[in-house]
Order: C-alpha cells, then sequence, then structure tokens
C-alpha cells in the first residue's frame, strides 16, 4: 500500500476495532500517566486473543493479547487502539513482540504522539515485512486518550470542568448554599468521573465554603484493588487554608498551588508549587504547565463559578461535564460562571453538545466549546 | 365484569390502542376545542377500520371507523381513546352508532369527564349488551388530551410555558438582546407547539421589545387546508400596545386583556376583556378563566422573564417546554424567570424532565413541576 493511498477497512475491521475500543476503555481509572491501549487478534472473524493495559509498569494490550492467543497469532491480524511502542520503557517494546509473535497484518486506530514511538513502531513492523495500516476509527481512539494526547501534543492537561447547576442556571443560593443542587446518582456519577482524572481542581474558596474531600468513592464492587488516588490540587494564592479541610484527609495527595511570595505553613507535609499571580488570579496556563510536568492528563475542575469562569475566559476549558438539575432557584441565586463580561451577542460563548444523559432525576450534559462564528 | 375487577387487557388490545393513540394525535392542530380522539376497529388481529376526529362539527372518529369497516364491524372489538359520546352534538352520538353497526366489545383509554358524556356512553352501550372495558392505556390517553381534560375538569386551560434560554439560564443579554439564542431547528419547533394550542399568551413588553407574531408558521406540507390559528392573546394592563405591532396582522384573531380601568382604543377592530389587576400585576386565575370561557383548552405562554415568573409563582404553570442553546451569555444577562423570591433550598421550585430531545443544535426538554419535598 502507498503511503497515499488511504488504508480500506472491512466491516470485520471495524468489529475487532470497536473491541479493542472497549477492552482499552477498561483501563480508564488505572492506566494513567500511560494511554489506555486495547488490543485484540483475530484470524478473519474469530477472535483468538485479547487484552488492554491495565497498569503504568504492567504489561501493555499487544504482549497481553498475544498471551491470551498462545500460539495462534501467527498469521493473524493484531488490531491495537494506538501505534505499538518500539522503544523499552519499563515494558519490552510491543512492536518486537507482534513481531517474534509471527503476526501478519496489523491495524492501528492511530499514531502514538508520543516521542520515543512517533512512528517507530509502525517502521519496525513493516521492516519486519508485516502489513500495517492505521486510522480505523482514529475519532474514537483520540477520545478515549484525550488527556494523554493533550499532553503529549499542547503540553497540558485535557480540562473538564465539572458543574453542577439548576434549571435556570445556578450554582447556589445567594447564601452560598448548594446542598441537594444534584440528585444522589449524579453524586456517584461525578465519582466515576474523577476516577479517569490525574487531578481534581479546586480553588481556595470551595474547600473554605463547602470543605470537599475530592477522593474518588465508589460503589461496591468498582474499586478496584490498587486504585491510585488523582492528585488533589488546591488553588490557594496565599496558603490560607492548609491547615485544614477533608482535602488534606485520606491516601489521596494533594498539591497546594500558591503565589510565588506565599509563606508555606511550618511542618506542611502536603507538596506545594508557586505559579504566578496577576491582579489576585493565577496564571491558569502555568497551573496547567505544572499538572502537566507531574504527568497529569486529565484535569477536573471542581471549583466556584469564579475559578470555573476563569478556566473559561482563559479558553482553558476542553470539556464542561453538567449536572442539571430540574429545579429553580431563582435570579437571586448564583451563576454558574462568574466573570464572562459579555455585552453582545458577537462575545457569547458557543458550545457544542457532545453527549446528553438522564442520571437519576438530573440530566448530564456533555459539551465542548466550539469558535465563535464570526 | 363486576365493577370492582379491574379489566384485563391483552397484548393485542394494547396494540389496537396504542394504534388508536397514534391516530388521535393526528388531530392535535385541528380538534380544538374538541378533544382528539382516535377509534380502531378489530377482529382480533385484524384491523377492519380506523379513523380519527379531525375538527369540530365533522364526524367523530368512532363514525369514521366504522364508514371504514363497512360492514366488518359485526362482532368486532371498537377501541376507543375516550368514552363514546352519549349526546346529539353537532354529530350524531357515537354510542348509537357502534351499537347499530354491532360491535361485541368497546374498549376504552379512559371515561370522558364532558358532563354530557360522563359515564353515559358507557352506560348506553352496556344497555345494549355490548361488554365495555375501559382504562387502558389511560396515562398515555390522558397526557394526549390534557389540555381538554384541563378545563373541564380544572376551568382552566393546560397552561406551557415556552422559553429559550441559555445554557447559563439565561433569556437574554443585559441589552435585552435575544437574538440567537436558539437555533433555527427549535424556531421551527415552536411552531408545531404553537398549533397545538388554543391560544398564545404574551405580555405588552414582549409586544413593544420584540414584537413578535405569534402565528403558526409551519413548513411545507405541515400546514392543513383550512387550520384555525390559535388566539394571540396580549397581556396590557393599560391597553398601550393595540395601535401596533405584527401581533395585529395576519388571520389570527387577537385579544388583549386589560385593566377594568383601561379605556379601549377608539375603533380598535381586536377582541378585549377585562381582567383584575392587583399591585400592577393582572390576576392569572382570571385571565386563565377568561381563555376557559373561549374554550381554550392548551395556553402557550411566550413572554419574558416577568410574565413567565408570574404564571410560576401563581402555581399556574403545567409543563415548560425549555429550548436550551449551549451557548453562555454569563452573569450579567437577563434570568429566565423574573420573580421567585427564594431564600433558602426548601423554598426551591421543583420539576421533573418528563422528555429531552435534542433539535438541530439545542436541547429540548419539557418538564412538568412537581410538590416540593418537605
Amino acid at each position: 500500500m502507498s503511503a497515499s493511498t488511504p488504508p480500506v477497512f472491512s466491516a470485520t475491521d471495524h468489529l475487532h476495532m470497536a473491541r479493542a475500543l472497549r477492552l482499552a476503555e477498561r483501563g480508564a481509572w488505572t492506566t494513567r500517566p500511560n494511554p489506555m491501549v486495547g488490543c485484540v487478534v483475530a484470524h478473519g472473524e474469530e477472535v483468538v486473543g485479547e487484552g488492554w493495559h491495565v497498569r503504568a509498569g504492567e504489561p501493555h494490550a499487544e504482549v497481553l493479547a498475544l498471551q491470551a492467543a498462545a500460539g495462534r497469532a501467527k498469521g493473524a491480524t493484531a488490531y491495537v487502539t494506538l501505534e505499538p511502542c518500539a522503544h523499552t520503557g519499563r515494558t519490552g517494546p510491543c512492536a518486537h513482540a507482534l513481531i517474534d509473535a509471527g503476526v501478519g497484518r496489523v491495524v492501528a486506530a492511530m499514531r502514538d504522539p508520543f516521542p520515543q514511538v512517533d512512528g517507530a513502531g509502525f517502521d519496525a513492523l513493516r521492516e519486519a515485512g508485516i502489513e500495517v495500516a492505521s486510522g480505523l476509527m482514529e475519532p474514537q481512539a483520540r477520545a478515549l486518550n484525550r488527556g494523554f494526547l493533550s499532553r503529549i501534543e499542547r503540553g497540558r492537561p485535557w480540562v473538564r470542568v465539572k458543574l453542577a447547576t439548576s434549571l435556570d442556571g445556578r450554582s447556589a443560593l445567594a447564601s452560598g448554599d448548594s446542598k441537594w443542587i444534584s440528585c444522589e446518582a449524579s453524586r456517584a456519577d461525578v465519582m466515576r468521573w474523577r476516577a479517569r482524572a490525574g487531578a481534581i481542581v479546586t480553588g481556595a474558596g470551595t474547600v473554605l465554603a463547602d470543605d470537599p474531600a475530592l477522593t474518588v468513592r465508589l460503589g461496591d464492587g468498582e474499586t478496584d484493588r490498587d486504585f491510585v488516588p488523582p492528585l488533589r490540587v488546591v488553588l490557594d494564592p496565599g496558603l490560607a487554608t492548609t491547615a485544614r479541610g477533608r482535602v488534606r484527609e485520606g491516601d489521596a495527595p494533594t498539591l497546594y498551588i500558591h503565589a510565588p511570595d506565599a509563606k508555606a505553613t511550618r511542618g506542611m507535609s502536603a507538596q506545594a508549587a508557586a505559579v504566578e499571580v496577576r491582579a489576585g488570579r493565577f496564571d491558569l496556563h502555568a497551573v496547567l504547565r505544572v499538572l502537566a510536568e507531574r504527568q497529569v492528563n486529565e484535569v477536573q475542575v471542581e471549583a466556584g463559578a469564579t475559578l470555573a469562569g476563569g478556566f473559561m475566559e482563559a479558553g482553558l476549558v476542553d470539556e464542561l461535564l453538567l449536572y442539571v438539575a430540574p429545579v429553580l432557584l431563582g435570579p437571586e441565586a448564583r451563576p454558574m460562571f462568574g466573570g464572562l463580561d459579555i455585552d453582545s451577542m458577537t462575545q457569547r460563548m458557543q458550545l457544542k453538545i457532545v453527549e446528553t444523559r438522564r442520571v437519576g432525576e438530573d440530566l448530564r450534559l456533555l459539551l465542548q466549546p466550539v469558535a465563535a462564528p464570526a
């Protein structure tokens, strides 16, 4: 196949890649900072092995699938949701494992932009005489690993802002009371989104007002034996909240991001990082760089209207996870986003609805910002 | 069957009643002020005739279905979405038509609470030796005719408040600009809801600010040859807007509701009715009584935040038809409901989501208020 001819994929190819994507997603809560990867080894329609990457430092999807195939991989097609690695990290290169197993063809959803791979996996396979085709269900594969890809390609984590609002777009009453806005099913659902995030970000104001634990509390049977909890991040310019709060309790690590001139509390055990503050507000780009350096793929912002609005105004929101409760709080209640100085319709912030789902009595919307029309 | 034993309905019964309900709904834009009614005449699974009530003054569903059955109704079961009438209105009583046709059994979704029927239809059928069973898919039948049932049972129309808001619950910018909040598909969808309303209600403020026509403009192939346009109703205490506006143009009738002491414009051709005003606000219960007297089954309120909030505060909103555009207008923009003085969570207004649907780029929600938990 020449490089200029797009590869042609059969219905069977699609079937196996769809399966591989579902397998990959099983690692959503555990693979970080690695990408999720799934692999299916098949002869025609018959699957002879499958696997997915469970945890960084443990075997990759391809190795597990080849193990499962137990000698039946010879001449088979291997479907992988990401280009097989060509470098020896904590585990050996998957490209070599596929070559050694004698597979005849490798179908990948996408190239791995990670600098140590980035085409080298495909090259190694082709040099060994294996037919390689990439690009099958690539949009789905990119969506799956949007956090990992953001960190590698843009140098910053994917940012998801989670908000719970009333039908009339209010996050709390004027008094600050926000209890019971979203239903119990929504609160449980939030935990599953936290579980796939590398960091949960909040502000000092939320710590003082709501005292959230920001831990992942999953239902029975949902917890993994050794789930690595996401980093809890508190944006606290003056380190005013470090002495208190549930955000310091439990096994999850906590990172305080503070202004360069803030004095750390004596004997503070939590991690801390300094980020520039201008006009009382953090440089949120710099905050995200700090998190990318700590290999955070996906950030989930769970904060008040001011910080949520700050991310929105800075153009740093990649997706908005919105739980809308069918309740009215009235015009005096607090807005869902602070800031957002919009005087004319041309300044409105346009999003698109990616997914809608009923969660208990609430409505869950997943949205992504789009460029405003001229 | 004794009155105390609930009737048992077969799968075939459900099948035919579901069909009868779909037929009934075909009259949604044309039967008012009559209820929508559908009828299926069947022997077992075999349908031998079907019909639906198209227009007040024209034949009822049962008569049309019996005509279609053309002599094959003898011994058949007639499925009707509403109790057959027993009185001679503009058309003869349907109960007699069913008796004359020799049907063996009548299955109804519900009793007709209209005073001139209200069980008399069932009685007439039973006296003729016909087996009668009622209550099959009654919730669906009640939902279909919620406007008619509201007028007959509660003495007021069913009130639907239609609003278009941003994701952050705003109906317009601070400047009042509300253009482009909802997408074209949503604006077309609103027309189909107007078409089933007996009246479209707005306020003088909306007439002055937006100059809406409040007519039903349907797409090609959607218009009926002699569609009766809904009454346009302007709540205008001082009759300040009667001289102007698109709401006066076109074939649809217009009714101005005004304060008792307002002076009608000399030579004003539109209809007018006086309703008590207290502290500058109409008694909305009285407004609805005026409309019920004019045989309005369903009211669609298309007004600004103040009037919409007034209906909500008065507990007069039966359903909220909400078009949510995936756009943010910011905290300075106008709220979707005015008023709603809510200081604590116990005062919050609780609704339930009846239906969600994507309409173009927007999200359409149909909600109904529920009693707030204690």
